[in-house]
């Protein structure tokens, strides 16, 4: 159940920090929510009324990022609030779970779950693959006036990555996925090699594919799912062969029920300053395909 | 002289994080800029062409806050971009002086220097009046595009008034102030009682009312200068009389130099949320007045 730490009135609406237990990963998890003008948090034994449903994006933070980072720096509640879209900003990993190193690296372990539901015994906890895709949802469509039908979802860099994932792996899920400088194609860089070696294990190559947006792009044949991707020309990460963007756009142009639009942009790099210049472009992008 | 810490393109524009040594000040200090496209730092020793130079905001910020706080969470650059506004935003105290008991309050000392300049011997470093409207403008006029006939100033809560002492200490040096949630009247609350008794003396009132916003605005006699106040209504410091700003709009009443436009807002508090709703009427105010 859904509880509120605390709320304040922007834009007309309310943001709210809420925290709930997870069964799933066996900790306490908070999560930050744009409501537009009149939705509300409501008591889970309470039906919330299907009319007043609202379509809903999803983000999905980077490495070391939690709740708080998308809300607070990329200046996307003023448009959320003029379309009338539910901003849900979930942490990137369980907190506090008492294993041992969990806290040891800034690219793996706390703040850095990527994503996947992990088979290494020592990291079964680490079921954020899950979280985000069932056990998310459903809290927040028995509390929050979530449209389970007109879902979205984005990120930038891990939660890029993410997102595109939990797309492609969900077809019908989600009415359109973006993604800021996404991690696209993490069994070829060492960001991956890390993160995936450790949850999944260094010898489970086909467990690694099928959380590889490239690979996933490539033998997509779900329903056509739009694809918006920005990339920073001077991002740091793109120079040092993190991002592999170029992966992702090949396989997409490989693949007929793939529409991705790549843009490319000179000057800008990994933050959230490149976020906050391109916000307005994803909302209204997910608000056209979530209310077509 | 300014140096360059760091530098992010954003709408256009740079963001950037810039450090000086004060000798005011005694110390280093930091400060956060927007520059919109085409502006530039540039050595000290390089004459930037009066042709270039471009309407600048200075932005104060509160208590406990530094220079990240507005430029991070105000959602200010996207309007300051369209509108071709130099943003700067200053620190809010000397750091690091090493005087016993800098650190050992959040609204004295480290991170709250009132923008006054300090007469008690202990604190004489902390000469923030002075350095908001004489140090820094020097700075800024000798590498950055800063057009010094066209500024304004605005700031929340303690930046609040700090923008409205600098404003009508020097008259004609800003176009037009506005403040968010401005301490509206420091010689009446406990605040404003802490920090002028403790940088200005326990018994000299005098010195206290000349830093006094609502003083100040009932014995104004020079140009004309336009006032936006923006407040929440659910601001917890105003319910508890931190700030007072009837007392400012009932001083600005009875003064004919003074047009002061005050605006309660139900439902909003103290925070960056409620700045971010209201950041763009604060921006298109300060641009009409800059361009007139």
């Amino acid at each position: 159940m859904l509880t509120q730490i605390s709320a304040a009135a922007c834009h007309g609406g309310t943001v709210l920090k809420l925290a709930h237990a997870s069964p799933l990963l066996g900790c306490d998890m908070k999560l930050s929510v744009f409501l537009p003008a009149g939705a509300a948090l409501r008591p889970s034994d309470a039906a919330v009324d299907a009319a007043a449903r609202l379509p809903t994006l999803l983000f999905l933070s980077g490495l070391t990022c939690n709740e708080d980072n998308f809300i607070t720096k990329a200046c996307a509640v003023r448009t959320a609030a003029r379309l009338g879209l539910v901003l849900v900003c979930p942490d990137t990993s369980p907190r506090g779970l008492g294993i041992a190193g969990e806290d040891d690296s800034w690219d793996f372990g706390t703040g850095a779950g990527f994503y996947v539901d992990a088979t290494e015994p020592k990291w079964a906890r680490y079921q954020m693959f899950s979280y985000i895709t069932r056990e998310l949802p459903a809290l927040l469509q028995a509390q929050l006036p979530v449209d389970p039908l007109r879902m979205s979802i984005f990120g930038h860099s891990m939660g890029g990555h993410g997102a595109l994932v939990c797309a492609l792996r969900n077809p019908g899920t989600f009415k359109s996925v973006s993604a800021f400088a996404p991690i696209s194609n993490p069994i070829n860089c060492p960001w991956g090699h890390k993160a995936f070696g450790g949850y999944l294990g260094t010898d489970n190559k086909d467990a690694w594919k099928a959380y590889d947006a490239t690979e996933l792009t490539r033998g997509y044949s779900g329903p056509e799912v739009p694809v918006l991707v920005d990339q920073g020309a001077e991002d740091s990460f793109l120079k040092n062969g993190q991002l592999l963007p170029d992966n992702l756009v090949a396989a997409a142009a490989s693949n007929p029920r793939m529409h991705l639009e790549y843009r490319l942009h000179k000057d800008y790099d990994h933050s959230y300053w490149f976020i906050q210049t391109f916000i307005d472009d994803h909302l209204e992008f997910h608000h056209k395909h979530l209310t077509a």
